[in-house]
């Protein structure tokens, strides 16, 4: 039911993306087409990264979902550094952190915990990811912000560089680690593990699932271009700012596809999926995609450095507390998902304010 | 011995609290009595607590402790805030934070430390008080005072109303949680202590307890008011700044009750209660009185929001973390106790500085 | 071999210190000089160390490694007091946490990591460690930088001596605790331990050990005095600013000895001891010798309070968050030395930079 309403969505939506625009409809229309086509295009590439995901098991399914659910938000971020938006693109890094670690990951402990009592996922993941988290927010992002206080421009773009390429080259030595000379050393032994993966049989096809994810990536990058544009007049019809634009908005639209899935895999209590996805997207945007942005900035005229503002770093900082503390144990509760949505709710009055 | 002591303390005390104030005696010879009458009285509703506390079992007699400790708190605040003394308020509750937090858990651990080498209590009450540590001062208390750096006192006032209300809310969703959804759940066995809950005797009856606490919470309250109106004077004579008088004076007199029970506690090795005392009390403090009061002070001219001074904020960030990294493990020693006093002695010589 | 090389550097670099220090040659020949003199004198500090450790046993074997060599960087600093560089000191100290708690233990999870894929450590001694790093660096570093923001001078530094006191006392009463009251109280059982033991003999005996210990701290003492006399046209020279040449020359110089220890432990799968000197040698810097050149400052013209620079204050905070969050489950691999590593660079190119 829910798949027929995106498809029936995707197929007008792209259509009218493409007339809106060639007619110069109003912006706020465009803006609100542009997004529900973006948040449907999700939708597919979710599905066909789920379908690729049940072929490749769990470890491998997670991580392709938080691929390409950042594939959207990097097409969006590209476009928008494009224009000069780094404040925007900056935002939209902040609000895909906090929407990964306490939307997505609230909702989903939430949710399966209004069904499971106590839910569990692999202890030594957990604890793997805590040290990335920290790594990544609390070293990475928080070294420059400080160090650059009295620097020039140039010394701070420098800085950032430096730790982009620091952060990528971790990264790979993350999956690395992950995917070649850790493989399997910290399973946890559980029942029926291996079993539910076969039981399962993909919506799609594999070359179905990759030509739907090729052709929904081109259209939301096409999608993409034509939101940023309306980014400007959207901000002040509304009274809002580019600030608040890229922290709720690009991030709920950007990330819509994740939190839908996430939530699904904690309700059938594969929380390791539902954890793989919430905080493996989170390092995703730390480690790959933000650096990334970083150094392809360096092909427009204003390179955009790895300096957040204040309350936008000190969120990240404090969200990543929270989750270490509460994912330490292997184990979820309603309750702690709960906690995780206040603290999400709190930080978006905060921005809302702002 | 001992409660005979404060027997006789709280006979005289509280008639001469009335004499003094009728006959104007200087003002600092009042607040002596005032706050040793306050002691005095706290104690009876102390062991008016533990009575009731017996009766119902260690989870809710800890709650219970916690409750009317920051009974004495919360009245005393509120005459401040009637008077205008947001400043002293906030420096109340961070006195009762760190006081709670660091003097109480440090004595606890301390003293029980010297009599066993080794003290545990429910891991997995820990990590949940862990969590909600980091929740209500690292993220909820953070948040304002980043946030509102550059807004006005009208967005400033409305980020804390907010913040307090979830605030309340997940410290109610805290309550249902551990007394209704997972009530048990997370027990840890141990040998005979149910069998410890039936061998005491209350030292009162359900209904002088009651009734008890009710007439000392009304003699505290007539007490607390008078005691605010001291505190310029005292201020001035002894050159300490309202700050001080806050986080010392306020902090201690309004928790004496609570020390003294959770030190008890943990010389009988009675370590839930003694932790539930003292980060139960912490977490009502910030998660219930604070945002309370918060919205209490909207019924008079000057409303308190939620933004502490900078050493008041990093004073109780970080003893948390101290706290969340020393009672992560379910164990303590004497020498986790010295650690916490030493901290409190830091803070202690900082604000006696500032 | 390597001890070859320095003995060989050690015998050539002490007469040529003397000859060029009286011969006035120039300051950056002799800066390169006085470097690898102290780097080769600490080697034979450490193969001494070594012999009296294999005696004494793990623990005091860590204990004696952290100490001796935190002894050259206690004599280097000490001359650089007298100079009144109290910001060289303060930068080395940084230096020193940061590099034992990165580079050293990074390269020692690292190295280790590549030939064994998971290596265990205590985790008793871990979560005690954890305790203690969040106490110094996090409460007793933090609390005197926010609070003197607005204080005078001598406030500053009574403050400062206050926490100088609180954390030797402290510090005593964790080697009270480990070696006393808890002495293998929290033993971990592993096969083989005291086997280890005993079967490696010590390269020399006591005497001779005492006694190059002895004559080798004397000679550290006499090159460090004139390398202190170096620093200003070094920094003129290269453009390095003091705090460059505190955080990263004098660190790396005075902990060499320790980096090659810890290393060479880890590769043999002696984590514990691995761990101790890198963990212990930190605790010992920020708990140990960091206060008592506080209390040393007091002798000379100008006293150094403990307030580091916002930059410096910060690495350390990170760094223990992150190395608090690797060590805590008492297991290592190659991936998590990789991240303290990558943490180093960042820094590294930050400090750099500023």
């Amino acid at each position: 039911m829910v798949n027929k309403i995106f498809t029936i969505a995707a197929f007008i939506g792209v259509p009218l993306s493409i007339i809106g625009s060639l007619l110069h409809w109003s912006s706020i229309l465009m803006f609100v087409i542009y997004c529900l086509t973006i948040i449907s295009l999700s939708s597919f590439m979710g599905r066909a990264t789920e379908s690729l995901a049940i072929v490749a098991g769990p470890r491998i399914g997670g991580l392709l979902n938080a691929t390409f659910g950042n594939a959207v938000e990097l097409i969006i971020a590209i476009f928008a550094l494009r224009e000069g938006l780094t404040e925007v693109v900056l935002a939209s890094l902040t609000g895909s952190v906090l929407g990964n670690l306490l939307l997505v990951a609230g909702l989903s402990f939430f949710i399966g915990g209004l069904k499971y009592k106590r839910q569990q996922f692999n202890v030594y993941d957990a604890r793997h990811n805590s040290g990335l988290l920290i790594f990544a927010v609390i070293v990475a992002f928080v070294i420059p912000e400080v160090f650059t206080m009295n620097m020039n421009a140039e010394k701070t773009l420098s800085l950032s560089i430096g730790i982009a390429i620091i952060l990528i080259v971790l990264y790979l030595a993350a999956l690395f680690f992950k995917l070649v000379t850790h493989r399997g050393v910290y399973q946890v032994e559980k029942n029926g593990e291996h079993g539910h993966a076969h039981e399962e049989t993909p919506e799609w096809s594999v070359k179905k699932s990759i030509t739907i994810l090729a052709i929904a990536t081109l259209a939301v990058a096409y999608v993409s271009e034509n939101l940023v544009h309306t980014f400007e007049v959207v901000a002040e019809s509304f009274g809002w700012s580019e600030l608040f634009i890229g922290i709720i908005i690009v991030a709920i639209v950007g990330n819509a596809a994740e939190h839908a899935s996430a939530v699904v895999m904690a309700y059938k209590n594969k929380m390791d999926i539902a954890v793989e996805i919430a905080i493996g997207s989170t390092l995703q945007i730390a480690m790959f995609v933000a650096p990334l942005l970083v150094l392809v900035s360096l092909l427009f005229p204003s390179g955009m450095s790895l300096v957040f503002t204040l309350p936008e770093l000190i969120s990240m900082v404090t969200a990543v507390l929270l989750m270490v503390s509460i994912s330490n144990d292997g184990e979820t509760n309603w309750f702690e998902g709960a906690t995780l949505l206040a603290a999400y709710a709190i930080m978006g009055i905060g921005f809302y304010l702002l």
